[in-house]
Parts: structure tokens; sequence; C-alpha cells
């Protein structure tokens, strides 16, 4: 029996993971919760899983709820941070959204609880910090994300030492066959519209602009410490092949399914063992086409971006996801184009001083500053150009 | 350093391997070869390889090989036993084909000697004696084929009673999409030209009649302990992606490479460890497609026969085999028409009196009654119809 707080409970991943608890009861209990601010949600989720503690993020909502429930509700940023270092738990499902899921994942660390993480500017932001406190604490640190759940799968019982190269797959997102001036005005609508994937909108925005899989390209090097040169990246629309892993004797392991959240959530959780999950089955002889593209770098800037974040390492990374969080909800709300997230995450890279080794609370100062210098830009409207 | 006895060292399967102990002379080392009367090459082996024993398979070739070489020279089958069974090997690769593999390959167990079996009549025609004296002797059996070796990578780790599904790729062979008109007169030029793989002349042919999947499918059986409801076949072109395993949560691993029987055959060798290997690298990006399709049971009755054969069990898959053998063999010697190949291994199924757990001498006297009964309804050109 695995004892969880989840922490996102409201969000896409929080709401999944919560069925798959469900499903299998005598395999976890949920003993903390947290939410942002839907606690309408959260008060229904207390009342079915019954947690021992919850956490809220937004101190007004934080009140309300105490009011409504009788168990230990926390708030704001300390508050998540407690449920994620509960005593009672060993594992934490962290599905936060944003460089604010980096200090509850440290702090669970600390406290030795096993991560599974969905959170991935955790990875991003504070790679080094992150993978170093997961090898002094001796904890495991499981992705919930369909690539790096695949890669997971194919380097079971393989040495990572015998890899040649790793294939991330991307679906290439609503935009795959758009030319430079139809990217230019595409809408918020049109950006969430993904092909393949049901997903929260920040995630989905990322993958629209591909910044998603730059993300992941980081996150492959920090969770299985292999350089980016040997980190590729194929488009590949139908989403059946997760993501491959090519050994030193040119074998490649893949992973595949119909695309669906829950396997990767559920094994993240079950791991070592398997357990059934009811999602609907792959059958080749119906879907009938693996297709496979290059990625178009150009008309796809995050993506290289990310490379370069990555390759330059320090606090580079943190600039790229600050900017890039800032950007992205500046875009949900309309006050930028689609091709301006792009053009803040170049500018503020292009200006940035990077730290080399930086500790935690260097790279959660650059994280803060970035992303109200380029809200300020936002604001502003000072021109955006490339 | 593993030593090995390499039983059919002159064929396509047998060379391939003397290529992957040559590139590893810290691996592996030669002690046996065999050879059936390809003296001539087999010479060209010991003087390279030097091992300390061969074993001819023809008795005057044998003798003739004695005056040229200094090292013993055994004959016929107990001579190719006698090279299984060596004091100094611990691994046989067994790439003899058809069914005088499988006594060699018991032996060799007998003899706790690892198996890196190329040879499919071991286990189709004596699947239940071989596994039995596998787990007696506590010797590992490696399959030298790239279906079960994509298999086994898949497995690798996972437990088996997770799995839900096995799914074995077939290439459909050169006339995957003729009719059954056009079937009639094919030649055996036309049965020898493989789309994707480059292999011996038997191999070729039951690729082009599928019943060397049939065979992969009683094979998958054995070697997974795996009931035959739960092994799937789907057409895939291509030839990239060896063989897929479903576990009980949907996630499916598959492996992948270009065509080579390198892989597979230094995989057999090297494992748990991976050696590197010089073959052409997948690229997904040039390879553009993977598709998959139905297999035409009704075209390629022998895929049917086959399941029917594994289900019924006894000494049914050995009539199957030895039918095959029989009448691929009268194929190649333009004796019979490609569409006989089937008939006659129905005939000869549709009147055996299946004996239930044969032991090896019964299984072995069914396998040699009915080649002689089917080679002479051949020689006697008895209509055959279906």
């Amino acid at each position: 029996m695995k004892k969880l707080s989840i922490l996102g409970s409201t969000g896409s991943i929080g709401t999944q993971t919560l069925d798959i608890v469900k499903n299998n009861p005598d395999e976890f209990r949920v003993v903390g919760l947290t939410a942002n601010k839907n606690i309408e949600l959260l008060k229904n989720q207390i009342n079915e899983f019954k947690p021992e503690a919850v956490g809220v993020m937004d101190e007004e909502k934080a009140d309300l709820l105490k009011q409504n429930v009788d168990i230990n509700v926390y708030s704001g940023i300390e508050g998540i941070i407690k449920i994620a270092a509960l005593n009672e738990i060993d594992t934490v499902v962290n599905s936060l959204v944003g460089s604010i899921g980096v200090k509850p994942t440290v702090e669970a660390i600390r406290n030795k609880k096993n991560i599974a993480l969905a959170n991935k500017e955790t990875l991003v932001t504070a790679g080094s910090v992150v993978m170093e406190e997961v090898k002094k604490n001796n904890v495991r640190l499981m992705p919930i994300d369909s690539e790096h759940s695949a890669i997971f799968q194919c380097l079971n019982n393989e040495n990572v030492n015998d890899v040649n190269e790793i294939t991330i797959t991307a679906s290439g997102g609503p935009f795959k066959n758009y030319s430079k001036a139809q990217l230019e005005n595409v809408t918020v609508q049109d950006a969430l519209r993904h092909p393949t994937w049901n997903m929260g909108n920040k995630i989905t925005i990322d993958s629209a602009t591909l910044m998603n899989k730059g993300f992941e390209v980081i996150e492959a090097h920090w969770l299985y410490d292999i350089p980016y040169e040997k980190v590729e990246v194929v488009i590949h629309p139908q989403s059946i092949i997760h993501s491959l892993v090519e050994f030193k004797d040119n074998s490649t392991l893949a992973q595949l399914s119909l695309p669906d959240m829950k396997l990767p959530i559920q094994y993240a959780l079950s791991y070592p063992k398997r357990l059934p999950l009811n999602i609907k089955k792959l059958n080749l002889m119906e879907v009938k086409n693996l297709s496979f593209e290059k990625p178009n770098f150009e008309l796809f800037p995050c993506l290289k971006y990310a490379y370069d974040a990555g390759n330059k390492s320090g606090t580079l990374p943190a600039v790229l996801n600050a900017a890039n969080e800032a950007a992205v909800y500046a875009f949900l709300d309309n006050k930028i184009k689609f091709l301006d997230i792009h053009r803040l995450i170049n500018k503020m890279m292009q200006k940035h001083n990077i730290i080399k080794n930086p500790n935690l609370n260097q790279i959660l100062d650059v994280d803060k500053k970035i992303k109200e210098e380029t809200q300020e830009i936002i604001e502003n409207k000072v021109e955006i150009t490339n």
C-alpha cells in the first residue's frame, strides 16, 4: 500500500491520478491533496478520498475551505510544501504547473519521499539540484509523462552506459504543417486544439510551440544522465510510439500505446509492478500507419532554444522556462501573439548572464526576476522583435 | 570469454556468427564447428578460427577433410552431437536447418550447455521435451531470430504473467499481395526473392508460405510459456519492428532495427551484456513510414495450420514440420508447385493420429515417417488436392 500526497489534485493529471487510486484501493491511499483555488472540486475530493490534510495555494480560498471541512487545511506555498512532506506518506505526485512546483519537489525529496513527477518545470529549472538531492536521499524519481515513462520502460534492466541515443517523439502539435505567415495570426483557440493529447492549457500551448518537447529534452538529460547530443526529437503525428532508446548494438526499444495519460501516471505509481489498466487497447492493424518526420527547428525555434539552454546549462534553462511561463500565460490572456512567445524567450535568454552551478535559491531568484521582467515587457507593450 | 560450438557454421547464420566472433575476440572463442558437406569453406574456417574439433554430416566429405586437417573430424549425426557436447564449451549455436537440429540441441542441454537457437525445428517439433530439459538442466535457451530476440528484449526484467499478448511481425513475404490464381504458378526464383531479409533457401520459402511465421508462433508458445490465444501475427512489410509485447496495463514494448540477422545472433551470444555492433543504424526519419496489415489466413493457410498444430499439440507440430520440410525441398527441386506445399501439409496433418505427450523418440519417429510418406506422395505424383 503506497500512501500518497497529490499536489495539484484538481488539475488534469491530479484528477486522473485520483481515478487510478479509486480503481486500486488495495494499492494506493490518499493522505494529502493540494489545489490552487478550485476548492469546490477539492471539497468533493476530500469527501471521496478522506485525506488527512490538504493545502490550498490561494489564502482566501483556503480560509473559505477551512469553514467547510474538519481536516487540516494549510495555505500558500508553505502549505503545499507541508503536504509534500507529510510524515505518513511515502510518495508525492507532483502535478503542479509551472516553476511553483520546484520547491515542493525538493522538500519532498529531502523528506525521503519518492516522487512521481508531472511538473516539468522541476527538472527544466533545477535539474542539477533536484538530481543531486535524489541521489543524496536515495529516493526514486518516476516521470509522469508519456515520453519519459516510455524511456524508463525501455531502459528497465538495461545499462544506461549502453545507450547510443534516446529519441523523443512529438505529435508536432496543431501547427505542424503551418507556414510562418499562418503562425503569425493563430488564436488561443487554435493553439488549444491539440491533435492527439487532451491536457491542461499551459502544456497544450507548450506543445503547440514545441517548447514542451524542448523541456522533455532537458528532462531526459537529467533523468537519464545522458548528454544532449544523444537526445533526438522526431515528429510522429499519431502519438503511438511514445519514445525510443537505441543501444550500442543498434537495437532500439520503443514503448507504444494509444495516447492516454493514465498509463504513465499508473506506471509511475505502480512501478516496479504493473497493474491492470482499463484504457483502449492499441491495435496496429487498425492504426495501419506510423509516420515520422524531422522537426522544423526554424518554424518552432523553442525547441532549438531548449537545446541551447540545456547545453549552456547553469541558470539558462531557468530563464528559458520563466520567460516561457510568463509568455504563455500572456498569450492565453490574449495579451501577446503566438510567435511573441518564442521572441520573448529569445530576448530574455540573450541578455541573461548565466550563473554556473547555481544553488536552489539562485535558481528561484532568476525564475522570479525573469518572470517579472518578461511581464514588464508584455505590459509595457515594448515591441518584441526576434 | 564464452567458448562456442557452432553447428552449421557454413550456412547463413553460421558464417554471420563467425563474423561476430571475429569482431569480439575477447568475448568469444570457437571450440567446435560443424558442416553438412561444404568442406571447402569449413577448411577455411578451421584455418582462421582454430577450433579443437569439427563435425561433418556427410561421411565421404568427412573422410576427405580428415586428410587435409590435423584436428579431430567427426562424422554423421553422431559427429554433430559430439561437437554439441564437447567438454570445453559452454554455449552451442545451433544453426542447423531442419529437424536434424533437434537431437544435437537436446544432447547439448543434457550436457549443461547454454543454447543459442537458430534451428526453428527444434522447438516446433519437440518444444515440450526441449523446454523440460532446459528447466531440468538449468541452462539458458536464447533465440537467434529477429522476432523472438525482440520478444526477449521486451520481456527483459518484466514479469511474463503480466503479458496480455505477444505480437509477432511478418514482412508478408514476396507474395503478400498476390491472388490465389497468381500463387498457383509462382516459380522457385519468385519465392526466393524475399523483400526484406537475406536468408537461406529453406527459410526463405517458409517465409513465402508464412509457415515461417507459423513456426515462430509455436516457438513463442514454448519459449515464453504463453498460450496460443495470446500470440498474434501482424503483417509489417518494412521489417523494422521485429515484434511487440503488450502488458496488462496496455503498455506495449517493441524492438526495432533495420533487418540484419547479426543483431539477434550477437544478442543471443552477448546476453546479458550488449556489445557494440556495426550494422546500419535505424533512422525513422528516413524510413518515414511503418505500416501494419492483417495476415491473410485464406491465401496463406500454413499460418492457420501452425496454430492448429500448436493448439492440438502432441505429435501434430512434428507432422506440420516434417511434411513442410519434405514439401519445401521438393518445391526447391521443382518437383511440386508452390501451393502443393500447403496441400501436402494439410493432407499429412489430417490423417495423423496424434500421440499425446510424446517422448523424444516418438517425436523423431513421427518426423521420419511423415517425411518418408510425404516424399512418397511426391515421387508417385499422386494428385494433391486440398
